[in-house]
């Protein structure tokens, strides 16, 4: 038997935690009922723990309590929540999975501090400028990685060279059957368009894919071509990516709320919510932001994942399964494979 | 009897220009027929605009065709454009409002040059350091301006103050009884987040707005709270503000894609429609783009108005109404009002 995959899960970080951290934990043990190839390593004060865990009814040999008194709240900057970090659960299981005792840490905490503790414990991957944070968003035909989301505000031409690495080999450890599509993010399709930054990294990426198979450049691409699906490994830099990211949930947002209000104004739209009950649902359910929750932390040594800290039990399984997914395609492989590549191809 | 609202309009430019223009322009003067506080001044080929005009039976004395041989493709680069301008009918329409023969212009063509050509023949208002593209985005409450929308790749704080200072004069010039609040698009709320130059951007623009009533300063937003309509006016660079608004053009268009699949996938969803019909009519309508076609070019000796080249007759209808609009609410006294009353307030 192979190793088993071992996620390490901050268990009080986030709005109602533990409590929605361990139903989020019961879901995925539900879903993986006949599956013997994971533990689940988790962190937080143990009695609160047991005591959630015998209310669920969780009694499984594929979980393990890690006693973590202290917790680093949201109020805390990098600098306190550091001073203070001992026996904190994120702390914790940063050191756990450090140790080689996880594969992969998992929180719904002080995003800030997790990014920070991260990079201070796991330490940064050898041949890799800067770590990036990259999220799914849903496209026409599956599903992309964009990154990054806002660890770095500003960058340089190695960084989007490394993101563009980075992305592709998470993309590929996650959908192992498709091929990678890079592309730069930028405010028109034409070489000349965009900063002197963006340029000089285009023609490097263009350089570094021209007949590798690790992943094809496709160029610009504008924002309102990220969800076509011609591209699947959107680069920018964490500042952009974060205004567009946001820019896209607030988008959703507003158009369902109106969607809502309008279905529900009269008696004939009300009779409409009566036969498209299961259309609507099924289009609810493709969107439901739960699903790509989760955003990876990467080019360290060893990836992190940063649930929303306002998900509910739903939403955390799903980083849970992200987690799962991520080790059983042998991410870190991919992003050797993908760091060496190019690094003999310089020579 | 004051003097009349005059707009410059390019007829060539855009796809199926004349057509498209024309028949704007018909909606238009329908639409004001009692209306006598304004002439159309239409740039374009003599004979061509004046068989569309009688095929479309208009014949009215609020237009007049200043005949423009020559037209800018979408193709040419501001450098072309402007060694072959003589008699296109792009240049014209700005030269015209230059000499003071109209108060505004529009058009729906070639972009750059039109951004390139208006800022050569109008030339910077005194006291603006850039010029900015600002654009209508509507918001739970009603509609924000949004600016820079791409006029400008890379900005300094100063360039950002302006933008906040035209874009409330904008904003209150069309929304004559509401308040502009202005807001600068930032990764987080927070007063440390974000770059050195939105720190000290917003720094200046609370100073600015301290006990003064021509605008609201409300701090930072991220990209989710864009339609929230806590603010109306907001101000970023035109990289940032290019990728918000495409991004959120693309997401818009993803959601409408998947919920018109969704309506119609079954015989009970089709059904559905027969009842929530009027209500799914309002809420398209409420979304409908070309309701938001118009570009505003801010900052120079008189506003250009850019409609989107590929919308259809409705849309430049609205165009032509914006053009209105903001010459009957007195923009340029509400900029000067804005730019006077902050450089006596330095002093």
């Amino acid at each position: 038997m192979s190793k088993k995959i071992s996620i390490a899960i901050d268990a009080m970080g986030g709005d109602n935690s533990p409590d929605k951290t361990l139903e989020g934990i019961k879901i995925f043990l539900d879903k993986n009922f006949s599956n013997n190839d994971f533990i689940l390593n988790i962190f937080g004060k143990e009695n609160e723990l047991k005591a959630k865990l015998r209310e669920l009814k969780i009694n499984s040999g594929k979980i393990k309590i890690f006693n973590s008194e202290a917790v680093i709240s949201n109020s805390e900057t990098p600098l306190t929540a550091i001073k203070n970090s001992k026996n904190t659960s994120m702390w914790n299981c940063i050191s756990h999975q450090l140790e080689g005792n996880s594969d992969i840490s998992l929180s719904a905490g002080n995003t800030g501090v997790l990014l920070v503790i991260s990079k201070m414990i796991l330490k940064m991957m050898d041949g890799v400028s800067k770590p990036a944070l990259a999220g799914l968003w849903p496209n026409k035909k599956g599903m992309n990685i964009v990154l990054d989301l806002g660890a770095n505000v500003e960058c340089n031409e190695q960084n989007l060279i490394d993101f563009a690495k980075l992305g592709s080999a998470l993309f590929k450890s996650i959908f192992s059957k498709e091929i990678a599509k890079v592309a730069l993010l930028n405010i028109g399709s034409e070489e000349i368009k965009g900063t002197e930054l963006l340029k000089n990294s285009s023609k490097m990426l263009r350089q570094l894919s021209k007949n590798k198979d690790n992943f094809i450049y496709n160029g610009y691409i504008e924002g309102n071509e990220i969800m076509n699906g011609k591209s699947n490994v959107i680069v920018t830099d964490g500042f952009t990516g974060n205004i567009a990211l946001k820019t896209a949930e607030g988008t959703a947002n507003f158009i369902t709320t109106n969607l809502k209000k309008s279905l529900n104004e009269n008696i004939f739209s009300k009779i409409s919510l009566l036969f498209s009950f299961h259309s609507l649902k099924k289009f609810k359910e493709k969107l439901d932001p739960r699903k790509y929750n989760g955003a990876i932390f990467l080019g360290l040594n060893g990836p992190v994942v940063k649930s929303h800290g306002g998900t509910d039990s739903k939403g955390f399984y799903y980083s849970i399964d992200l987690c799962y997914r991520i080790i059983k395609g042998n991410l870190i492989s991919e992003i050797k494979k993908n760091l060496i590549y190019h690094t003999n191809d310089k020579k």
